[in-house]
């Protein structure tokens, strides 16, 4: 069993169960190095675990054709990898202590360190991919670390920035989270010998259900529990980033906002808890919920011509189970 | 011609002048970008030009037999790319201002964006190289991005330590410097259709020459001129990075050094400075220079069973430029 799975997570996993298990095997292989100052790095930063949402969709996207080989779960491997890298580098330079219930790496060693094994974790998630021999995927993965990283840089420039923010919302969280969830199940349907047409619609899925996921970040950053979330309500504003319930808040009340407030003076906190508040008491979280069942669904009817199957049934789960992260 | 290339540095890339040029258009293509806050960055990071060594020997090691097509270009560029992404992520690390004659990515934007734009380099260089669509050359290119990190994992936690010293030495200058220069000239060895053994031969030639490289430059730490450098003569052993020649001086003197005495208390400049004087007033400094003797000769060596020719010829003075880097 998969440290830290839920019951629902188990059911929606449970065709991929024992590829999942080669994936966990695959990752811990990582750190069987014999450069000795490595090993203990790679052991704490492999201990925290995770939810494997990205190589589940990987795996469950390479299930609807016959299996030709073992790529997929080293696919798999790959994008859980390379989420693990980008998490290292975001606690870095987010200054972040503490990450699945573990100190961070940049806490325990230091910023020089953990710039350094990110960049190690992000190449070894590469050879991993390379072992799939398959250009085309490898070069899906090469880019979707670009996407990755500018996401990040167009957030940082557009922290405290209210002006076209709705515009450049979708395109930044397309690239800093959307990205690696369409190329997880675009690379998993390519590896598993789907139709370029169906290949196409997992990709869709995928960038659906990335999106949806953003959105519930979003969310929960603003009506979360602070204790569950391990970072104080409103982190994101605070922060000078603006998410989809601040966003919908300056749209209402483009003249007098306490978010422009904020913005204008940052020592303002009481217009930070303002904002907070008045997006609690307005229809703004009931029109996310909106739009997150919005994606939902598309990545669910995307799948309809799909064949039907273990696969497709845990797919449409899995879509339901990110938007149920919010309940 | 390419920005701040010598006389020599002109000789030697002859053969592959007109590669070079491509080579410096297909690395500005990069900033070529549609995201808005990405092309500054990338201006910046491209406009510190650079001697283009790396570059150079994997088009040279391309050109013993027919080029079949533009796969050494798009490599050399590659190589080129991940140098720069290293320096990006060095710079940050080691809190550098300037580098190249201009201000460092971390001096005028920040860590935060210097690690996130070293990760896009990083991948852009991928990209590159996943263009010549040899898997095999893909996956040396990740296991030397590896290798590079883990090379810079490994000094950090060698710091301040003599035990061992001569012993991790070797493998500590591999990772982080010869890996690239061996993967450069494999690489271009492999795209250039070289049969196997000649591959093998032009690899030996890269890992000596990369081996000669850092020697050099641990030299120059010792003996260069500060303002050449850019640095305080005495920089690595200041920092604690014991280099070729201080290891020398821990050999001669095991008992009673100045090294261990500032190693003990690093406030003790004076005995920083004793250390570098008898360094320099020792035969360390021609025991160096035998070293690096011995590896440019191992290289040129190498060459022998290639086939004749200007590229050979280049190939043979480029060890010598090397060398020549300390006069």
């Amino acid at each position: 069993m998969i440290k830290g799975l839920d019951a629902q997570a188990a059911i929606i996993y449970k065709p991929v169960q024992e590829e999942l298990l080669a994936v966990e095997q695959k990752l811990l292989s990582l750190a069987q190095t014999s450069i000795p100052h490595l090993k203990p790095l790679l052991d704490h930063a492999l201990a925290g675990g995770g939810k494997r949402i990205r190589s589940a969709l990987t795996l469950l996207s390479s299930k609807f054709y016959p299996r030709i080989n073992e790529a997929p779960i080293t696919m798999a491997s790959a994008v859980e990898l390379l989420h693990l890298a980008t998490l290292i580098h975001d606690d870095t330079i987010d200054d972040t202590d503490t990450r699945r219930g573990q100190e961070t790496i940049k806490n325990r060693w230091g910023e020089h360190i953990a710039v350094l094994l990110g960049d190690y974790v992000f190449a070894a998630s590469a050879t991993f991919v390379c072992d799939t021999q398959n250009v085309r995927v490898i070069r899906r993965f090469a880019e979707t670390i670009m996407e990755l990283a500018a996401g990040e840089i167009v957030e940082y420039f557009s922290c405290y920035q209210a002006e076209k923010a709705r515009e450049l919302y979708q395109d930044r969280i397309y690239r800093k989270t959307a990205s690696l969830f369409c190329t997880a199940s675009e690379t998993g349907a390519i590896l598993g010998n789907a139709p370029e047409q169906q290949v196409d619609h997992l990709k869709t899925y995928g960038y659906n259900v990335g999106i949806a996921f953003q959105v519930v970040d979003d969310l929960l950053d603003v009506e979360g529990n602070a204790v569950l979330l391990g970072k104080p309500v409103g982190n994101d504003l605070q922060h000078g980033v603006l998410t989809l319930p601040s966003i919908m808040l300056l749209e209402r009340y483009p003249d007098a906002n306490p978010i422009n407030d904020f913005f204008a003076d940052q020592t303002r906190i009481d217009k930070l808890e303002q904002a907070i508040d008045m997006i609690k008491n307005s229809d703004i979280i009931p029109d996310c919920y909106a739009v997150i069942r919005d994606h939902c669904e598309k990545a669910s009817r995307s799948l309809e011509s799909l064949p039907a199957g273990q696969a497709k049934d845990s797919l449409i789960l899995l879509s339901d189970y990110i938007w149920e992260r919010t309940n």
